[in-house]
């Protein structure tokens, strides 16, 4: 019997290395999840993603699926050509690291690499909430804030200066507060894991902070996650975090529309779980500040794929760039 | 013998109705400028762009050239299929007003109506300073700010709303300077002529401010030049205004590189006149917002084309759009 094509997506954010084997209609088969050590270097994690390829190729192999190609979807600055990570503000040890070129050597399958906020959109636009949206802006709210943007129906890549569509890294308020980037005031500084631990700290900080927030922090147990039961639970801090994270996201939002005259915008990511706390300010200071847009004419979708978005749009980017290739 | 083909081209801003002749192969021939009297309606406009049309259609019969077309670049949002003034904030009188298809109606010709930084972008990209640019933004410093987008080489319409590329909306400081779009703190409330003026006279205002500017205001002649004036002889309140204005277009440009993976700008409008007093701080602000970017890739350029920019652009889309309905 003939082997069934199918594909590995990878996702490889500052916090997991998610893979999955992929069907080639772009249904998951089987997905993996392992932790990224950011105190480790470039090799260690060339090495745990080889071995969950390895170990999802073989698994497939089991169930009767050759893996044809596999696609990356990392967070950063990509040298698609080379197979390289330029700049990974979240995982700088990546560094100029050939992760693409080093796992296609040891799989022998070719590797294609993306950012992992176009794969996101790969993903949504294929079979999630952009499905038949022409134009449209996503953004991914993770440990860091990932952005990717669809024109006429296909990813936007620029000039192919290895970054496009770097919403995250658009300034809201000249002067706020510091991103890793290394300039002020982005979204990222507003909308993400890390902007919301770090805003907490800084109210922890300044004093005039909860008990609750605060022993949250003692006990090194400050996250996305308990800031946001925190405000579940009534917390005017982390509310306000929710809140400011919002009002970001609609000017950042508002910019976008007025620079290109569009108005669908999809966001997921794992921050994007707290869309009641965010939604309400995300959706009034859109209208406040996009003076070209009638209202009401702004269209915001939840991310309909979750955490499969990435790992379909990976290897989604795999199929077709393969396919191409040997075309 | 048979008469050669021509068009008109419009530029219709806040302060000024600019009319030309211009040849088949882009060229000018014979420019007209009327004033655009604000305090009367939209009658008194349209009958004034028929008589500057018709003069131009007369002149250029004695020329033996026939005008085939005629565009009109106007400042606002745009309905093009219906030729209507959807939203002006320079030219509220025109809100609503059927400009485009009024002229055509009397002057028996096709009339095609753009927003006017979009013409102004097709001039400079057809042969001014974008010529040869595959993917860039153009921002226009007038009476207010206008911007287009030029993406894989050709004009950006976005979901075809009545407006793409609104740069002079994008917000660039929360809060900042109320714009005459009703937000607060776009481009547009730092970088025009009437920013420049309403700027002056908030610091006249809180007091402190030089005796050159105030004298300006007493005599009712505050104006971008003047301003300009002061700041050429030192004056430090002038000289921030325009530095305040180089330090808005830098965040945004820097936002719109960022969101669109480009590097490109090209920067018009009569306030554009005033380069040397902002172009530092402009270029000072990207470096530092625009953190994807590697330092020096940012090209930024001066408009080539100066005002006959817009009236070749208006000139151009008339010219291919009624090449296209004819075919």
């Amino acid at each position: 019997m003939a082997e069934k094509i199918s594909y590995i997506g990878v996702d490889l954010g500052g916090t997991n290395l998610k893979t999955a084997l992929v069907s080639r209609h772009g249904k998951i088969i089987q997905t993996r999840t392992a932790s990224v050590r950011l105190d480790r270097g470039a090799e260690s994690i060339a090495n745990e993603l080889l071995a969950e390829c390895r170990t999802l190729v073989a698994s497939g192999k089991k169930q009767g699926l050759e893996v044809c190609a596999a696609g990356l979807g990392v967070a950063g600055k990509i040298d698609r050509a080379s197979g390289t990570v330029v700049f990974s503000p979240n995982l700088p040890m990546l560094d100029g690291y050939p992760l693409a070129k080093n796992l296609q050597d040891n799989l022998g399958i070719p590797v294609f690499m993306e950012n992992d906020a176009n794969v996101f959109g790969l993903g949504e636009g294929f079979a999630g909430a952009a499905k038949g949206v022409r134009n449209w802006v996503g953004i991914t709210l993770g440990t860091g804030t990932g952005g990717c943007l669809f024109l006429g129906g296909k990813l936007w890549e620029g000039d192919r200066l290895g970054f496009s569509a770097e919403i995250g890294h658009m300034i809201v308020e000249p002067e706020g507060p510091l991103c890793p980037c290394g300039s002020k005031g982005c979204l990222e500084a507003f909308a993400s894991a890390r902007a919301l631990i770090s805003g907490a700290k800084r109210c922890i900080a300044s004093g005039g902070i909860s008990e609750n927030l605060k022993s949250m922090e003692a006990a090194g147990m400050l996250s996305a996650r308990t800031i946001y039961d925190c405000a579940k639970q009534g917390d005017r801090t982390a509310l306000a975090l929710f809140d400011k994270m919002g009002w970001a996201l609609g000017i950042c939002l508002a910019n976008v529309f007025s620079a290109l005259g569009i108005r669908h915008a999809v966001i997921g990511g794992g921050v994007s779980s707290a869309w009641d706390l965010f939604i309400g300010s995300l959706e009034t200071t859109l209208a406040r500040n996009a003076s070209m847009l009638g209202a009401g004419s702004a269209v915001i979708l939840r991310s309909r794929l979750g955490d499969d978005a990435a790992l379909i749009g990976a290897a989604r980017r795999a199929k077709t760039e393969s396919s191409w290739r040997r075309s």
